[in-house]
This record gives structure tokens, C-alpha cells and sequence, in this order.
């Protein structure tokens, strides 16, 4: 199997667990700029024909750390929040009105309040919230407001097979009540519109992004044709892929960001319409670049062999929530024979493994305890998703700047935090 | 379909929710007794045939807040940890030595020391945890040890689906090491033995659970024949089926007490030999007695009809995860209409539903915002497994006394405790 590769040397690795307490979140600081500002690059185009710049709402919840955002921020880029939290926690990384997009759905109206006196803008999921939100602000509207398109059948969506099928989706608008909610915001007061749609999650082809724009485009053409709306924002959403396996091809962002262009171009510039274009890219942004750092604790040999870690599924759910494949790298394994091995963490869960459920054992080198494992592709939805069941505390994240020098920028959890909302109680 | 009873009337509910704030979980104080005195009935006959009295471990990890730790213990339970925060959490309760039971698996070495210093039981998963143990003890080594079997074929275990096969489950010690592992720990000083197994998860027939005592009863014959070794606890674990489903029975937990004493009779006392017998129920426990109360926020009608409650799976991942069944009353729902409908929480994340992943919808009385939303059933693994995805904040739990009063068991998280890691960074 191929290999992926390692974002600092071997030994800058193991210097590391040195000083830090395994398990441990780290991000590679350069990584992340590479990839903000080859995201940047592919649409900066956008600059030049429309009314403003590209931007990428990154979305927070895949990686809700202010020392990351801010990161992000120093790159251009703004934040999709999908909470009042996470509103809060882009206000902590100094976000302008205009630099947060307000992504919600289901809404309590207190996050709506919160979104507007941040100047977020507010992208809306359902008709119903048109009400919702009119009454959360007291009389107030905005003067922007978007809506998430669901468009339905999946053959018209170019959909892929991990977000399932539109129809059967919580979110979004459908075309049977859009252009109703459309008009209900003008007749309220906005005055400038967008339009969102996400129809692809951790897709690495292009096809189904292009549909998404091809989507949008058109459907903001009509959106001016038949209510005389002017879109002046459209937002391609998230869902761009990361290649989780060795064998798989990051999304090609630039050939990406070409493909739009001659979209925008045929469909909208040859009309006169001239949106501006942004996305909310988030697992493409941090993905790659955040590993978890984990310590062989113990092997167990029975009917298989077990490699105990002393990470578990409360560090990083997604194999154990979606089978979700993320490769794993040995340190100093080379020239190690490979063996099939199953890597499980310490809970009493039997979905507490990071090899896979249904094939479960992997080949990978012949581990012993002490041995330092690096899990890739971690930096989403990773941290952002652990919990504490069986009494597990979330780990530490670091920031590794330039030679691989770690920086905290969240301590690891102790019992006084597991136990916090017991006291006095 | 069928329903399930409420705890209280609707109108204690109602007037609970007009002081706590939605979503919270309730426990219902005297269902818990009642269980657990039905527990220790079905084993009262365990006392009268063997050196000890019947205890049931309660598996911590299923509920762990010491105020109903407390309940629990005043009905004679002893605590099942999983990790050193649950042995914690136990002697918060005031666990004395022999009260816990510490059963974890490739576990960290620093927990050994906290399980041995609280004068816990010690169940190793494995024959290398051994050295583990006694590298942790710094020379000492516990009187009492006890192993968790794995017997390996699915066929011979009587196991049911939901666990696996045990060949494929990361726990226990099989055939092949477990007479080793206890000659070895004989070695070493133990004097007192235990043994223990856990074969099936959620299982209500009794069926599972008689051959996993069947099957700890020959082996501690075989122990003794072969080793001279005479177990002196059998622990027949965990894994007592609850009904989630309104058609479904509850296990029958007299039933099974009764088989057990047949077969304890047959197999041990007809040989002289008189375990002390142990569980470690969690869900049978608390399970049925736990109900998350949540409000409907919003109604959405696209291509189904989705009901937005404001409890999500950050309050209840077992849907989600699992796509397991929770049982939904409406309250004040009497003589409204069924409809499919299908109920949501706010997470931007598609598996955050109540209501099952492939069917979704259920026939629900048709609901509208402000009703009040019953979801039974999430007493166990349920507060436990919660997480802070999208910036979501875990619930308050409360304990309803008679009547209905409630008492403040945990209270809710704040944006302070989610951003706690962040303070000082």
C-alpha cells in the first residue's frame, strides 16, 4: 500500500513526544497556508469580474480553535458558523461584520440575534425561518439575507453517494417554496441576496462541484428573470475532498476553480450578472494538515492482533461513527515486516478502533508498545468531535510552526473540566 | 403502533418545562428502585448458597452521575469502572474497597495504581496486562484478580448480533492464554480469583445470558480441576437487554435469576464449589428510567416533514450512531393525527436525527412548535456519549422525586466550559 507522507522528520516527530503528553492534536502551519492560498489562487479570478473579491467562509465546526482561525483569517479567509458559539468564537478571532456567514438550521432564535449584532451574514434554511428570524430581531431585518437550495431529485444535483439524496435531506430550500421565500424578504426589507447550496460531502471529483455552481448560476439568472432579484452572492458551499487514502487524488482545486470560471463566464457574465463567489470549504482547509499523535500503550495477541493505543474514539470518531478510512504511519518502522493489525483504543465500545470496522485489521508494520503512531488527516472534524464517554478527556492541540516547533493552542482536558458541571451541584 | 407509558402526567411534565430550560434529562427516581430492587430479587438466592451476597457493579459508564451512583449504591449496588475518572467518580460516592469493580482494557498504567488504591477488583482483559499491572504496582500485587474470557467461536458462546462475534471483539482472554494468565498471576500473590465474561449487548432473551453462565460456571470447574485454582467470583457481566421498542419485552430478569440458580445448582453447588456471582448491569438499570425532554422549535415542510427540536445529537448520539430506536411521545398529542414525520435536532450533520437514519420517518401525532417532546429510553449511553459538535452545549440531568419534584443532578454547560480549554492558550 502506498504511503502518505510525514509533515515533519521522524525525529522532529519523536522529539515531540518528548515534551508533550500523547494523545496530542498536531497542525502543520504551513500546510494550512499552502492549501489557503492555493483555495485562494483558483478563485482569484472572482476578483476581476465580479463586485467582490472571493473569500472562504471556513467552515468552524470542523475545526473550532481560534489560534487555527485565526490562522485562517491572516489568509483572507471568513468563517461559517453554524452556532451562536461558533459566532462567538470568530468574534474572538476579531471577525468583522461581513467576515462571518451564519449557516444554521433549525435555529434558536437567540443565535440569529447573536448572528445580526455581529453582522454576519445570514444564509437561511427554510421558509418557516423567514418568520423565525423576523421575530427573533424585534421588528429589524437584514439587509442581506441568503437561502440554502435543496434541489431535490438526485439526478439533477449530480449528488454524491455521501450526503445521500437531497430529498431525503434536512436542509435547504426546495424549489417549490424559494422564489416565495425570496419575495417574503424583499416585502420585509433585505435588499441584497445570496444563494447557497451543498449537495457533496468530501467529494474529490469535480463533477459534482461544477454541478453545484452550474446550479446556482442558473438558478440565480432565474431568480432576477422572474422576480427581478440581483443574486450578488453565491456560495458554492463545502464538501470538497480530501484524499483519505493514500491511493485517492486530492480535488483538484485549481482545475476546479478554472472549470467555475468558464461556468461563470457562459452562464452568468454572457447575462450580465455578476455575483460574487464564495465557498465554505472546511475538511479541505485543516484535513490534511492535522495529525493525532498516539503512543502504542499495549499489543494483544488472540484471534487477532490488537495494537492498544492511547488515543480512542473520544480523540477521533470518524472511524467509528462512519468506518471512515485515515491512514496510519509508524515511526521508525522502516524496514519492518508488515502485519495485518487492528489499532483500537481503550473503551469499553466495541466501535472504538481506528483500522475499520468492517475489515478491521490492516497491514501495517509490526507494532510494540511504546512505538509512536501517527494518524493522518485528522485536522476536521476530528477534535471537534470528541466526547467523554467511558470518562475520556480530549487531548491537547498544537500548532507546529516552521523546524516543527510546537505551539499549545488548546490544553488537554482534566478531570476538573469532565467533572465541571457536577459542582455544587 | 404501541405506546410507552410516561413516567409522570403530562401535566408534571409540562410544569417542568416551565422551569427548566429544554433540552434536560429526567430519571425517574422510584423506576430506578424499582429495577434495582427487581435485580437484587431475581439474586437474592445468592446469598444462601454461596460465601457472598449477590452485588450488581453498576456499569458507570452508562450513567455517570454520582446522585444516581448514590441512588443506586443505597439499593446495595457496588459501581463498574472503566477508567480511573469512573473509579473517581465512585469514590465520590463513598465506594469502599470491594465496591468497584475495575474492568477496562489496554489501560493505562496510572489507572491500575487509582483501581489498586481504592481497593478495587481488578478484571484484566488481557494475559499482557499481567506485567502491566505489576510494573504499575511497583512490586505489589493485588490479592484478588479476576479475568474477563473470551471463548472465541460465535457458535459456542450463544452470542448475539449485537456485539459480534467474539473472536472479532478487541476484550477478553481466550482459551488458549487463560490458564497461563491465572497460573501466572498465582505467581505473582493473587490468592483470590474472579472471572468474567460479556458476550452479549442489549440482549432481552434470557438465552444469551444463561450460556455466558453455563459456559463461566464450567469453566470455573475446569479451573479448579486443573489448577487447584477455586474462583470465588463469577461475574456474568453486562449486556441485559432493554425494550426500546414499545413491542418489545424487557428482559425477565426473575426468569433469568431463576435459570442462573438451576444451572448454579447443576453445574457448581454439585461440586462443592460456591462462587459468589456478580453483574454489572447498566442499561437494564437506568436505561428505561431515563427520558430526554426536549421542545420543537420548528416545523419544516420540504420533501418530509422534518420536526426541529432543540435537542440534538450532541444530547443523544444513539440514533445517529447506532440508528437506534428511541420511542417519541408528544405531549398533549391525545386524538391528533398520525403523520410520517421525521425529528431533527440543529447539528449541520446529516445522521442528527431522532427518528432512525433509513426508515427517518415515524408515524408521529402531528406535531408544531412548542410541543413538548418525550424520548424515552436514554438513561444509559445516552447524557454519556453526548459531545460539542457544532458548539453544542451538553444538558442539565434531574433527578424527579415524588411527585415529580425535580432536583438538580448536573447542571448544564455553559459557553465558559467550552471554551475552558482555551482560557490561557
Amino acid at each position: 500500500m502506498a504511503n502518505k507522507p510525514l509533515p515533519f522528520s521522524e525525529s522532529v516527530i519523536k522529539s515531540w513526544v518528548e515534551h508533550a503528553q500523547t494523545p496530542f492534536y498536531v497542525y502543520d502551519e504551513a500546510g494550512l497556508q499552502e492549501t489557503a492560498r492555493a483555495i485562494n489562487k483558483a478563485f482569484s479570478w472572482v476578483g476581476e469580474v465580479s463586485s467582490a473579491p472571493y473569500v472562504n467562509f471556513f467552515a468552524v465546526k470542523a475545526t473550532p480553535t481560534p489560534m487555527i482561525m485565526n490562522l485562517l483569517k491572516a489568509e483572507g479567509m471568513g468563517f461559517d458558523a453554524s452556532s451562536g458559539a461558533e459566532i462567538e468564537l470568530a468574534q474572538r478571532c476579531d471577525a468583522q461584520p461581513g467576515d462571518i456567514m451564519f449557516s444554521s438550521n433549525n435555529t434558536d432564535p437567540s443565535e440569529y440575534r447573536e448572528a445580526y449584532e455581529a453582522g454576519a451574514l445570514i444564509n437561511l434554511d427554510d421558509y418557516n425561518q423567514i418568520n423565525v428570524l423576523q421575530r427573533a430581531l424585534d421588528g429589524e431585518f437584514p439587509q442581506f439575507i441568503s437561502f440554502r437550495y435543496n434541489p431535490g431529485s438526485k439526478k439533477s444535483s449530480g449528488v454524491n453517494s455521501i450526503i445521500g439524496s437531497p430529498e431525503d435531506a434536512k436542509f435547504g430550500v426546495p424549489d417549490t417554496q424559494l422564489f416565495e421565500a425570496y419575495k417574503k424578504v424583499r416585502e420585509l426589507g433585505a435588499t441584497r441576496f445570496g444563494i447557497h447550496t451543498m449537495l457533496a460531502s468530501n467529494e474529490v471529483s469535480t463533477k459534482a462541484h461544477l454541478m453545484t455552481a452550474q446550479l446556482l448560476f442558473e438558478k440565480s439568472l432565474q431568480l432576477r428573470d422572474e422576480l427581478g432579484i440581483e443574486v450578488e452572492l453565491v456560495n458554492l458551499g463545502g464538501g470538497l475532498g480530501i484524499p483519505y487514502h493514500p491511493e485517492e487524488q486530492s480535488a483538484d482545486v485549481d482545475e476546479l476553480g478554472e472549470h467555475v470560471k468558464q461556468l461563470y463566464q457562459d452562464i452568468l457574465l454572457s447575462k450580465n450578472l455578476k455575483p460574487r463567489l464564495v465557498t465554505e470549504y472546511g475538511r479541505f482547509v485543516t484535513g490534511p494538515h492535522g495529525y493525532l499523535i498516539t503512543k502504542v500503550r499495549s499489543i494483544k495477541e488472540t484471534f487477532h492482533r490488537f495494537v492498544g493505543v492511547d488515543a480512542t474514539m473520544a480523540n477521533l470518531m470518524r472511524p467509528g461513527m462512519y468506518d471512515a478510512y485515515h491512514h496510519i504511519s509508524v515511526i521508525d518502522s522502516g524496514g519492518r515486516k508488515l502485519k495485518p493489525q487492528a489499532v483500537v483504543g481503550s473503551l469499553c465500545e466495541n466501535n472504538d478502533f481506528f483500522t475499520g470496522n468492517i475489515t478491521m485489521e490492516r497491514d501495517l508494520p509490526l507494532m510494540q508498545a511504546g512505538d509512536i503512531v501517527v494518524i493522518h488527516d485528522a485536522g476536521a472534524h476530528g477534535h471537534a468531535m470528541g466526547f467523554n464517554y467511558n470518562g475520556k478527556l480530549r487531548s491537547a492541540e498544537y500548532l507546529a510552526k516552521g523546524g516543527g516547533r510546537l505551539e499549545l493552542i488548546r490544553r488537554a482536558e482534566t478531570r476538573k473540566d469532565l467533572f465541571a458541571t457536577l459542582d455544587g451541584v
